[in-house]
């Protein structure tokens, strides 16, 4: 085997990172753009609004013709017609006249107000002003909302509700976005069944296949769950060779024994290169790292932990960078709730759960499946570092 | 009309929480449970581990036949055959004998420790010990992670990735969960015209309707999005029949003419009935609350920030409860960035966008399109107050 060393989590993430892996671009109708992240700067190709428009019900006029009313002495003007939401303004002020708007309707030519009709009276064709409009009363003028031109979204923004709105207010029917990466995700190991089977003596339920696939989806990739590989070569080619065939990358658990990741590792081989074998991290030592036929194949520890803390590491960073989330935070400081202790020369990751401003430390080992659903995420220990006390300052990793 | 005056928020809450609405329950596969509310408590079937297993690769044996192991006087054990992860062992332990397991091999009977292989030495058919094992070193007890019986997920837990692979260590290949209610959107105006349709003279394109479907699919449920209503009531009540036949509730968005608002509240009341015609909130009064078909029916204002709050306050809450979110927090606590003015008598929402520990009020009035687009939710102000001084703290909720 071309490695069988361990090598420090920067290698390994070097070796990740020179990935030749480019995010996919493609366009979706906005109707399923929700949750997507936007491949696109998005300017505005129209002004919102389109045109001057009446912000109330009442009367467009010439501002200028109603400067002299006053209680005392009001204005008439003459109505000439009539202009709704949704209609073209056919008309066009002349001085002395007036156009009934209803709110949303575009104000007709020469008109530059919009009196409430709670203001003014109406007696047939006339409409009596009894106080001075200014320009722009009742009225929301073209673009002042969003100007055509303007950058509204930019490339690598998540897609919520409020930005599809956007979106759609500016007449987009379909945008683009990044493509889901598609990741293979195989199980290892003999005594791995699915759930749903019946649990025969000596077997246990698969976790980490069901755990990977769907912190893929919520990472935003689209995970192919290819079925459990056993303990032997060509179960285990089949799947990665299907893996590679369908799929982007591929992720493979192994099963709890170390035969099982070396077997990883000798198919990769066969079919195609291992770069790394072994990450100085603990847990999680046990990470191969390959490539078969151009794509990435990760062999992941099988303790349930260790496995997501090293996904977490490796493949999640990778992924985010074909989804366009790569500058998201997924780091928060808190301060760790009791003293930890460490073994010099070990980098360590614990897993931490949060509470309020404390990390609270889950000591259960890696075998536990309890200890990553209880945890959010976990702290780094570095090499140098034996004792971390009560209250210190710790940065928690969120999984996934 | 049932009732043309405005009522307090509260008298609409109690309306809208006296609708006769129930969650409904479905089961769905676990590969389809990702991020939906578990609708029961979920009581482990099983251990975890099922049994006792090697947590290491080295030999299974009795502990107190090694109590008297050391450097200077190993003792030697007769390997009486071997149990790999996967296996059900058919072996029994006499004394002096031992076992080799693979890591996540189930223990043998008569075992009780297992003893990594690295520590001892091996020599045809004997190994050789050099220092006591404790009972339970190697190993994990059947039911020390999960035991059989134990509560692990409640009613109400929205599923995760680390909950659905927490079921699938459990065994569950389905669950059930709350199902998604189904809500109709309409939105209504002659001048709206849908994304990617020629904007022409007069027509704005809409907001409302995306921005409450995504809402919608957002918060869980199935937004189904009918279409837009022309102002006729052939239009609006085709639409709104339609609504109720398909889905548990209705949300029309009005168009912005106060003639719209008057339309829906017609239409309602030829179909059905309305209980609220009027809230006395600023923006957002002029909300419409009734049932056809014995399904709930809402008008909500047709300005985009007035329609996005009142969907907040009064029809977010109605689905959380269908969705089994009800307990779901959407409120933080801010310090006001800078004075805001409100009127006396006046009961005020206003839109904030969170910045750190700070909400700053977002001024451009209900028209604008990029306020709720920049905002993260809102402010109360109420009647009573007539200024908010910057500095104090203000209760933001969360739009949606």
């Amino acid at each position: 085997m071309a490695f069988l060393k361990v090598v420090p989590l920067e290698e390994a993430l070097r070796i990740v990172n020179s990935f030749k892996l480019k995010p996919r671009v493609e366009e979706v109708s906005l109707d399923e753009a929700l949750g997507r992240v936007l491949a696109e700067n998005i300017v505005s190709p129209i002004n919102v609004p389109p045109f001057d428009r009446a912000t109330v019900d009442g009367y467009a006029v010439r501002a200028q013709d109603t400067f002299m009313a006053s209680e005392s002495d009001p204005v008439e003007l003459k109505v000439i017609g009539e202009v709704h939401a949704g209609e073209e303004p056919k008309i066009k002020l002349a001085p002395g006249t007036a156009v009934y708007v209803s709110t949303g309707a575009p104000l007709p030519e020469g008109a530059d107000a919009v009196i409430q009709f709670e203001d003014v009276d109406r007696k047939d064709d006339t409409v009596i002003v009894y106080k001075p409009a200014y320009p722009s009363l009742g009225v929301m003028k073209a673009g002042t909302d969003i100007p055509r031109g303007k950058l509204v979204l930019e490339t690598g923004t998540r897609l919520g509700f409020k930005e599809t709105a956007l979106l759609s207010a500016l007449g987009f029917n379909t945008v683009k976005v990044y493509a889901k990466p598609k990741v293979a995700v195989i199980s290892t190991g003999n005594e791995i069944v699915l759930p749903g089977e019946e649990l025969k003596p000596g077997k246990i339920y698969d976790i980490n296949g069901r755990a990977i696939t769907d912190a893929i989806r919520e990472l935003g990739g689209e995970a192919c769950f290819l079925g459990i590989a056993r303990d032997d070569e060509k179960s285990l080619a089949d799947l990665m060779i299907k893996g590679v065939a369908e799929c982007d990358m591929v992720l493979i658990s192994g099963g709890a024994s170390g035969g099982m990741r070396d077997l990883t590792s000798s198919v990769i081989e066969k079919l195609g290169r291992v770069y790394i074998h072994g990450i100085a991290i603990q847990p999680g030592k046990p990470t191969i790292i390959g490539v078969v036929d151009g794509k990435p194949v990760f062999g992941l520890p099988g303790y349930p932990t260790s496995c997501l803390t090293n996904f977490t590491l490796l493949v999640a960073p990778l992924l985010r960078r074909l989804i366009g989330r790569e500058s998201e935070v997924r780091k928060v400081r808190k301060k760790l709730v009791h003293k930890v202790f460490s073994v010099k020369g070990r980098r360590q990751f614990l897993p931490v759960k949060i509470e309020g401003e404390k990390a609270v430390p889950i000591l259960k080992g890696s075998g536990a499946v309890t200890s990553f659903v209880e945890a959010d995420g976990f702290i780094e220990i570095p090499e140098t570092v034996e004792i971390l006390e009560a209250g210190e300052e710790v940065e928690v990793t969120f999984f996934g």
